[in-house]
C-alpha cells in the first residue's frame, strides 16, 4: 500500500531518536498500521554534515522545503523554542498539513490557539512527546480514560528534578553538589534554572490540565516553586514522618475551584507516587468514576520520546488514510464552568514547616505565636537528635490550613530576629 | 448534534456501572466528542424489575430486539461467557453494527476471529474492559506506545489473588483464612477457582500479549499456576531476600522465543511491581526504544469497568461519526514470525524453593545432589530461626537455571523418603 510520507523539523536528540526508531522499527511500523510511514524529507541546519542512512529522502537546512515539499503529508517539529516553531507550525496548518510536536513551552503557551487552527483546517495535531516523554499519558487522558471526569492529577514532571532530589535522598548530598555532579553527566542543562526552579515542569502541568480538565491553562498562573532549597536533612525530617520529597505537579478540584501548583512537596512513603525515583516521570489521576490510575516512565531521552513521536505519526497516518481531520479542541473541551482555576492561597492541606534559627530561649514559643496568630494548630515539633544544634534545622508540622494563612504566620516569623532564613514551607499529605 | 445511539446488553455490576457514567457524565461526554452518546435500548433477563432512569429508552428481555433495532449504532455486550455472548457479536457484526465488549474470556479464545469479521464487515470492535478494568492499557498498546517494539511485559492481571497475597503478606494469616474472609466481603466467588488458580488473569494475559506481540495465543498454551500454596513464611523467606511474592503474568521475548507464563513469583521489593497492593492490577512493559514503563489502577469494579466501557464507546463513536472501521487486528499484526510462544521448560531464571521436610540428619545434602545432577548451583540456604523446626520450612535459593532442570531436580527430590511435600518452585529476580 501507498506509504504516508513524513517531513522532519529538526535532528537533535528525539529527532535522531525518530529517525533511528522510524527505520529499524519499519517492518513492525507497516504491520501494525497495514501501510508504511516514509520519511519523504528531513530538515535541520548542519543537514551537510549530518549521517542519514536513507538514501532517498529529501534534505534541506529550510524547513520552508519541508512544509512546502509535496510529498510531506505530516510535518514534525523537532526543534523545540516558541518562534521558529510556531512559524514552522502555523506554515504546515496553512497548508493543509498534518502535524506532530514535541514542543511543549509552544502548546502550553499556544495549544489552544494552535488546535483551533487545526480543527478550522481539518488536519491532525498531535503532542503525546511534549509532556513526560515515554509516558503515553495523552492517549491516556484523551482515549482511555475519556469517559471518567478527573477531579484530581499529580505529576513528577521533571526527570533531573526528580534525579537530584533522590540524591540527595540516597546519598545524604548537598543540591549544589548533585546538579554540579548532573551537570558533568549530561543530566542537566549549564543553566538548569528551567529544570530546577519548575518552569519546565509547569508548561507540562499546563498541557496535562488542558487535556484532563479541558480548560485552557496560562502557565505564567501556576503557582511554581523549585528544589533549591531541599537539603539532606529535609528527607531525615520526611523520613521520620513516614513520607519522601518529591516536585510535585498539581491540579486538582476543590469545592472552590482549580489549584494548579508545581512545588516541593511531602508525599506518604506508602504511595505509589512515592516509589518514583531517578530520572523518571510519573502521573497519577483520580477520576469520579475510575478512582486512582498510575503511569511511569522514562520522562526523556531520544528513545522515549521518540516512541512518542512515532506512536503519533502512525494515528496521524491513521486519521489521514481514514479522513479524520480533528474535530474537538482537547484544550477547551469543557466549557462547562466548573474547572475555574483559583489562587493558591486558597489551597488547604497538612504543612510542613522547617526552621534555621539562633540558639535562645523561647523560640518554639514564639513561632508558635505566631501560627496561633493566624489560626493555624501545630500537629509536632521534630528535632533530629544531633550534637551541635545551633546549625541544625527543626521542623514544626501544622495541621490542614490555607496557603494564605501559611504565609501570613510566615509574614508574622519573618518579624523574629532569631531566623537565619526564612521559613520553608511544603505541604504534606495530599489527599491520594 | 445528532447523538451515536447505544444498546447495552447486560446489566450486572458493569453494564450498571456503564449505564450511571452514560448518565451522570453526558454533559462531559458530549463537550468531549462534540456530540452525545443516546441510550437507545437496554436487554436483561431481569428488565422487568430494573429500575432505569432514561424513560425513552427501549427497554427489553431479549437481545435479538437490541441487535437488530433500527436506532442502535453500538451493541454493548456485557453479559460474559462464550456462548450467548459469541452469539450476540456475531450478529451485531452480521448487522454491520459496531461491538464494544468487557468479555475477557471470549476475547482470549475468540478475539482473532472476532476481529477479521470486524474489518471484513467494516464495523469497530473494542474491548478496553476486558483486561484490567481501570487501567486503560489497551489505549496504551494499540495507540500510546504504538511505535515501540515490546521485548516484555509483566502484569498483575488479579485483582482478588493480589489482595489475598498482600493480606498473607501484612497479616500473616494463612491463604484459606484471608480466601473465606474475601468470600464473605464478596471480594471472591463462592467457587474462587478462576481468580486464585490463575485461568482468570490467563485470559487477560493472553490477550495483552496478542496487542503487545501480534501474536494469536491459546490462553490453554499458557503454564498457569495458582496462588494455593503460597504461606505466611514464604513471605518471611521473601522479605530476607529482599523480594516479596505476587502472581506474575509474564510474557516475555528471549532468544529462543516468547515465554508465557502466570505463576507465582519473587519479586525484588525495590522494583515498582513490588508496590502493588490490595484490589489493584499493574502491568509493567519494557520496549525496544521506551524502555521502561509501568501502569497501575483498579482492577475491577462497576464504576472502573464502566469508565473503561464508556471510554471505548467514545473512540467507537468517533470512528463511526468519521467512517473509519477497524483496518488491522490487534491480534495478528505482527506476522514477522520473530514473537513465537515457546514452552516454558525452556525459561531461564534464578529460582526460590521452599521445602517441608521431616527433621533428620543429611537433608541439605541429598537436596544438593539433586541439584547438583542437573547441573544447578545454590545461591543461598535459608532458615529461619524459629524454636520448633520440624515444621518450618527451609528455602533453597538457586542461580538461574531453566524451568526443565528445576523440574528435573524436583523429580529427583520426589524419590527421596523426607518430603512433607513437593518443594515449591517460584521464578525470582524477573528481568526488570
Amino acid at each position: 500500500m501507498q506509504p504516508v510520507n513524513i517531513g522532519i523539523i529538526g535532528l537533535g536528540n528525539v529527532g535522531e531518536g525518530t529517525l533511528t526508531i522510524l527505520t529499524e522499527n519499519a517492518a513492525h511500523i507497516e504491520a501494525k498500521l497495514g501501510f508504511p510511514l516514509r520519511v519523504a524529507a528531513v530538515c535541520s541546519r548542519g543537514i551537510a554534515k549530518k549521517q542519514i542512512a536513507l538514501p532517498t529522502v529529501f534534505k534541506t537546512a529550510d524547513w520552508r522545503e519541508v512544509v512546502n515539499h509535496p510529498d510531506v503529508d505530516v510535518v514534525v517539529e523537532l526543534i523545540g523554542g516558541t518562534g521558529v516553531a510556531r512559524e514552522i507550525i502555523d506554515a504546515a496548518i496553512a497548508n493543509g498539513k498534518s502535524v506532530v510536536t514535541a514542543n511543549k513551552e509552544l502548546m502550553a503557551l499556544a495549544g489552544a490557539e494552535l488546535w483551533d487552527r487545526a480543527i478550522a483546517a481539518r488536519i491532525n495535531l498531535a503532542m503525546e512527546a511534549s509532556v513526560a516523554g515515554g509516558i503515553p499519558i495523552h492517549a491516556v487522558l484523551r482515549e482511555g480514560i475519556s469517559g471518567d471526569r478527573i477531579n484530581t492529577l499529580y505529576g513528577i514532571l521533571n526527570g533531573t528534578c526528580n534525579f537530584i532530589l533522590t540524591e540527595i535522598e540516597t546519598r545524604g548530598a548537598s543540591f549544589d553538589e548533585v546538579l554540579a555532579e548532573a551537570q558533568r553527566a549530561g543530566y542537566a542543562e549549564a543553566d538548569p534554572s528551567a529544570d530546577v526552579d519548575g518552569f519546565d515542569a509547569r508548561s507540562k502541568l499546563a498541557i496535562l490540565t488542558a487535556l484532563a480538565f479541558g480548560e485552557k491553562i496560562i502557565p505564567a498562573d501556576i503557582y511554581t516553586e523549585g528544589i533549591r532549597r531541599i537539603t539532606p536533612v529535609d528527607f531525615e525530617y520526611a523520613h521520620q514522618l513516614h513520607h519522601t520529597i518529591r516536585l510535585i505537579c498539581t491540579a486538582r478540584q476543590t469545592h472552590e475551584g482549580l489549584i494548579l501548583s508545581v512545588r516541593p512537596s511531602l508525599i506518604p512513603q506508602s504511595t505509589i507516587l512515592a516509589s518514583v525515583r531517578g530520572a523518571y516521570n510519573a502521573v497519577w489521576v483520580s477520576g469520579q468514576y475510575g478512582a486512582d490510575t498510575f503511569y511511569y516512565g522514562r520522562g526523556a531521552g531520544p528513545h522515549p520520546t521518540g516512541v512518542a513521536v512515532v506512536s503519533d505519526l502512525m494515528r496521524v497516518a491513521r486519521e489521514i488514510r481514514s479522513g479524520s481531520p480533528e474535530r474537538v479542541s482537547p484544550f477547551a473541551h469543557a466549557n462547562l464552568g466548573v474547572y475555574k482555576p483559583i489562587p493558591i492561597t486558597l489551597s488547604k492541606s497538612a504543612y510542613y514547616l522547617r526552621f534555621r534559627v539562633e540558639d535562645r530561649p523561647g523560640i518554639i514559643a514564639q513561632l508558635a505565636t505566631a501560627l496561633a496568630a493566624e489560626g493555624i494548630s501545630i500537629d509536632a515539633v521534630l528535632q533530629l537528635p544531633k550534637a551541635d544544634w545551633r546549625d541544625l534545622p527543626f521542623v514544626i508540622t501544622v495541621e490542614p490550613a490555607t496557603e494564605q494563612s501559611i504565609r501570613a504566620a510566615i509574614a508574622r516569623m519573618l518579624e523574629l530576629n532569631f531566623l537565619i532564613e526564612p521559613p520553608l514551607a511544603m505541604p504534606m499529605e495530599l489527599p491520594l
